[in-house]
């Protein structure tokens, strides 16, 4: 006879599947939900990395151009989060099964990010060059720290 | 002896090849900026598209669901127009040669989208279900209006 447990694990099984087969809401397929992930990444390191030349003093500070690609950044940050949906670490993705079976270490993770990257807009709004160096270095770590426990090595 | 306007010719032909090659600021690398605006129109049309079923009733009316995914396809309709740097109708990409070749077109059709996409945020936030369905199909008109001239057919 299964004891309670293992009939836990048998119906969260059978719900896993079910999840990953069809409940995929707010997206239609499994490859929309991790192509929106992947898109909502790309285009917030594109905003993020246009900051990094300036932090390493290889283009000039322009505190409007900061300021407006900390802000799409931030804005960014808060999207990816819905297209980690249940079952969606199969097919053209890197996401490591971490994500699922460690959710909470995730989504602690993932909220990081997102502070780290509302402070770096804060300091691209005040407009010291220092803090924003500081800052961008802070972010940066959180974005990696991510990566490392929850993305595949490319 | 060249005419004049060949010479001309020459030297945009010149230029083009170097801007193809080198500059594609703010991006590292073409396909840099064709997954930049790509990505960018995607996440757009993810939350555009979420507020269809309600449009169209397959799902109840959510006031403040709709008005977060007008207000998210809203920013990211700003953002893709900076990836359409010349030289990038090479590669992984539907756009066509006319998005540079009848460059004031393209720009009248984007800032159209934008405009149109921003009534629809307007509209979602004023909260009359009515006023977001005549606004839905007027936005989902200037999206297929740029296709049709700009992108080319799957």
């Amino acid at each position: 006879m299964k004891s309670f447990s293992q009939l836990l694990i048998g119906v969260f099984l059978a719900f896993g599947i079910a999840v990953s087969a069809h409940a995929q809401a707010p997206f239609k397929k499994a490859e929309d939900a991790i192509k929106y992930r992947q898109s909502a990444l790309f285009v917030m390191a594109q905003h993020f990395g246009r900051i990094g030349p300036v932090v390493k003093g290889e283009r000039p500070y322009n505190k409007d151009e900061v300021a407006k690609n900390a802000a799409v950044a931030e804005q960014m940050s808060k999207l990816p989060w819905d297209g980690f949906v249940a079952g969606t670490d199969k097919g053209d993705t890197d996401a490591k099964p971490e994500i699922w079976s460690d959710a909470a270490k995730f989504k602690s993770a993932a909220e990081k990010m997102q502070q780290e990257m509302s402070k770096l807009a804060d300091a691209a709004n005040g407009g010291d060059l220092n803090a924003i160096k500081a800052q961008f270095g802070a972010t940066g770590k959180a974005c990696k720290a991510c990566h490392d426990d929850f993305r595949k090595k490319k």
